[in-house]
């Protein structure tokens, strides 16, 4: 079983909000086990996910974190991997099968400029596509990516709802 | 060689402005053509793609639409395969090689509450994990599935500067 946690690094309020709860969606559909956060603590996105969870299902985690490079330390000596995504990094696809082979994965994203420490506590910085990007869209191909999208077919057993595809329309089950 | 477009719904400079920014680099940065949005016209948002092609070449286009039915519409004579991301449609995984058979497609994604006439107007609803997830995460994992990961080596030839790949640090050669 993998343990894929994420940090998101430098949350804004104001800045950021829709896109680190779309960073919150998607780790947790994808199955990840936890984001931490850094910079502003923001009740609202944690709740708003809190709520996701209740009515959908899964045990995803938010947390924020006061100290993030103690973080990266700690979960180093758990043996995790840490990547970090940056648009300067080695490209994904070249080491993907390498990254594979861990099951213990803490992944990196920044908001604003990242510090060049992170550069250096993590064991390695990818780029996807080696052009200007979106954390969110970097972060979803490496999930995709490491996962060889099997993550697409998850299902969270405590779910009170479930959305049932459809061809036009809306249907949810549950209430 | 493929044709892509994008149909970005109901932008609101206020609300959208960093993640419309994000769709808009992503669909560059994966070879799609042109990125169309409607609501609110967005200047600072169109001149933010320009300068990015100016610096790292393409000539992906962004456009304002006022009357996104219409284009639809339009696409359609053109021979467009339309589909809709939506998180109540049908698994990408099970059709997308249906979809792939297709060379010219607009790829519909909203952002507010999207009217019921664009579920009718699509060829397929396409959801990607049938959970809540942003359209941002979707459409990636969309174009990353139909390109079958090639536009991750898309190169782009009319470029002043390019990112070279790094273990640590940044390099961006040009000027």
């Amino acid at each position: 079983m993998q343990s894929i946690e994420i940090l998101r690094l430098s949350h804004r309020i104001e800045r950021d909000k829709r896109l680190s709860t779309h960073i919150a969606l998607t780790t947790r559909a994808f199955n990840c086990k936890k984001l931490y956060y850094s910079g502003q603590k923001d009740s609202s996105l944690e709740s708003s996910i809190t709520k996701i969870n209740e009515n959908f299902g899964s045990d995803f985690k938010i947390e924020h974190t006061k100290s993030p490079e103690n973080l990266i330390k700690q979960k180093k000596k758990e043996d995790y991997l840490v990547i970090h995504l940056t648009v300067y990094g080695l490209p994904l696809q070249k080491n993907i099968t390498k990254i594979r082979n861990h099951k213990k994965i803490l992944i990196i994203i920044g908001s604003e400029l990242v510090p060049p420490i992170y550069y250096n506590l993590a064991d390695y910085n990818i780029s996807v596509t080696s052009q200007p990007l979106s954390e969110l869209s970097a972060l979803t191909i490496l999930l995709h990516e490491y996962f060889q999208g099997a993550q697409l077919n998850t299902k969270f057993k405590n779910a009170k709802k479930r959305i049932m595809p459809q061809k036009k329309g809306k249907l949810v089950e549950g209430n």
